[in-house]
């Protein structure tokens, strides 16, 4: 397997910790979005929709969208609940993350923390409106945890991994999550799992396998 | 089984259609998102995230998102395949649909054609980067399409469901479907699928249970 991603990117992140947990091994192909690789002609053959992560199966087959990667890896293991409601759960928050919360949580990082963008009045409207909806979706997160210790059938699942990828990183998004203690205990649980890697432990998980 | 939905909705719809699809009878309960239903107490109550559609099972669990609804209505049925792999590809549609493409689509149609938005500035230029990457969604759907006649294996399945929803209501945000042959090709072909119903049959789907 090869994975094309970009490593600031928690969304590539979401992939190489699964990976890690599974001690899977495979290729790691730096691709630099803010160069603008993702979308020149070589990568656009790979993936249309011009993003990262993508990973590379080892018939050659090209798979796209986190969250769809981390369906396919996670099957047949503790990752992917067994009965199809649970499943449906965990899906539920996989779209929850792509919908309520990495447009607003993952977005305010990379203009704040990484693609330094322009101070327009649009912008600076933008981002005030990402800042109100990400709190939203880490309130629906506090809510959820406050009664429960993983996001399905209280047991670890990439419903969890997805939404940890963003949610660490939430302060470099200027998100206090200081009044999600909920959401805090949740982050150092999902720390504590066997085989834990940090965002920039990619190279680890890489010689892991 | 019991649908809460809102008539004008995409989202609502796929569901709609799946089940129509089907043959599955449900209770349909219609809630008004312009009067803010869905953000009242006994909403949220059921629905924390304050969205429709959300579905009900006879067992009382409530199931959010679009998308996760119909994996769940999918199973063992032919608009879901049998390998992980296709099965990870439906996935990567769904998630594209629900960050590139209804972001885009759907909003500029609720904007435009539903809630009437105040024109102000904002809002125009905010509208302008939909108009813009909506066609940048409708163009990978284009390439795609040029050379199948379904989204995953040739086959009639949820992401089919799932894109059809916005993209055959795209005019009513503005987006002209003209320059996508293909695009339109396909969306008579979803139409010609057994059992179709239209945005408007709703009550049809229920009685046809």
């Amino acid at each position: 397997m090869r994975l094309f991603d970009y490593p600031l990117s928690g969304n590539g992140y979401k992939v190489r910790l699964l990976l890690a947990h599974l001690a899977m091994p495979y290729e790691y192909v730096p691709v630099d979005i803010l160069k603008g690789e993702t979308r020149m002609p070589q990568f656009l053959e790979k993936n249309p929709n011009g993003r990262i992560p993508l990973l590379q199966l080892d018939d050659g087959t090209y798979l796209a969208e986190s969250n769809a990667i981390l369906y396919l890896l996670a099957q047949n293991t503790s990752y992917w609940p067994t009965t199809a409601v649970a499943q449906a759960q965990v899906l539920q928050w996989l779209f929850f993350e792509q919908y309520s919360h990495e447009p607003n949580i993952a977005t305010a990082r990379f203009w704040i923390s990484i693609r330094k963008i322009e101070t327009t009045p649009f912008n600076e409207e933008l981002l005030r409106q990402k800042q109100s909806l990400g709190h939203a979706a880490l309130r629906v997160m506090e809510d959820h945890l406050s009664r429960r210790r993983y996001f399905v059938d209280d047991s670890y699942s990439i419903a969890d991994i997805a939404l940890y990828a963003y949610t660490h990183l939430a302060g470099e998004g200027g998100f206090d999550l200081a009044r999600y203690p909920a959401v805090r205990e949740w982050l150092a649980r999902v720390r504590g799992e066997p085989r834990h890697v940090t965002i920039d432990q990619w190279t680890v998980a890489v010689s892991a396998g």
